[in-house]
């Protein structure tokens, strides 16, 4: 699989590189990583990728041109473009599913006050991972990078990715590790059993229970 | 205000603090910021800060010890603390602008399979800023930094904060900037008239418009 961030801030990608996950597939051939710098497709020597909004307002808006040529140098027939935008589809795990079957995403960032709204035709769909303002697209292009990629086969172990929070629609079951006993809280008993039937029974119960008492919505969503 | 993070993974952080929201925050005295490796609270020359499920499972868990210590070594009479988790509620900008008129924010980032339950109720509250699963909870925790302190007075242009999506509770209305005319599409033309009462009814309404095609959730809950 292939990745492609096209981002007027790439010096922040450095650490999210170097980050286990994403090292380990690149190094391993499974993933190839790409920062693009949109200002490098700004001409004249500001490399202005900005201006003010028509009408008015605060802020400055990302302009067309370096953004789409920059989409057009790394496009092809295989790409799949995503804006990360506020007004976006609200991201979850499917989609992430979705687009970790793809041979090459492209993830572009918005940043200041938004973008010019002409650019969004150009994307395949637009993206939000959550109701809440961001300084820019960088950290939810992070966010899906890293949510993408521990679906692709490979990234790692499969049965970790089986059992966790939203796989089945479900939060996941509590989870606890030694001491069996830690300040005088306990662990459950039956975890300590040894009865594999009963603890699959006791996790799915758990599952079951905390989504109804945290998340109604989802439990609404399996019926 | 100061945001204190507990990690087992404080390199990730070092591209976010230098991000200009964050430097110049801490620069002017606005926020003091804090990482603190919850390895330095485990014992022993390994610092295992994990270990396996009880009953069995994927993945490795991490232990109350290390992060409760940790926990007790930073928080104080101001401080609110904040478990990143998947089963925690859904982050909304009404959370952020809560949680940037507190003393103290302290985020627990969780990671690998999950962290011990006996963890949660040391916390004063649950949070996701998604239903994805992500390889550890230090994104989330930059997600929730950056949006809150975007809310905290002198960090940003106050104008530029008011007009955003979600803070009406609508999506933004489309923006746009030079040229008038790119490649053949155009910008609505009432935004180059002038006239900024119209301009204002555009906004509205397309704003609106968009809330309504694109997020029918979001007008249900302003009924």
């Amino acid at each position: 699989m292939k990745i492609t961030i096209l981002t007027i801030c790439p010096e922040v990608f450095g650490d999210f590189m170097r980050t286990p996950i994403i090292s380990r597939a690149v190094a391993s051939g499974l993933l190839e990583m790409e920062i693009v710098d949109i200002r490098d497709f700004a001409p004249g020597s500001f490399r202005d990728v900005d201006d003010s909004p028509y009408g008015g307002g605060a802020g400055m808006i990302l302009r067309c041109q370096p953004v789409l040529d920059a989409l057009e140098s790394v496009s092809g027939p295989d790409s799949h473009t995503v804006v990360l935008a506020p007004i976006g589809k609200r991201f979850s795990q499917a989609d992430a599913h979705r687009l970790a079957s793809g041979e090459h995403l492209i993830l572009i960032c918005g940043h200041y006050e938004g973008m010019d709204a002409r650019i969004y035709p150009h994307a395949d769909e637009l993206i939000s991972i959550g109701d809440y303002i961001l300084t820019g697209g960088e950290l939810p292009a992070m966010v899906v990078c890293d949510c993408v990629l521990r679906l692709v086969k490979g990234s790692m172990k499969e049965e970790s990715t089986l059992e966790e929070s939203f796989e089945d629609g479900l939060l996941e079951y509590p989870q606890y590790t030694r001491p069996a006993d830690y300040k005088g809280e306990k662990v459950p008993e039956v975890l300590l059993s040894g009865d594999h039937e009963k603890i699959r029974q006791w996790r799915q119960e758990e599952s079951l229970r905390l989504t109804r008492e945290l998340r109604p919505d989802l439990c609404e969503r399996l019926k």
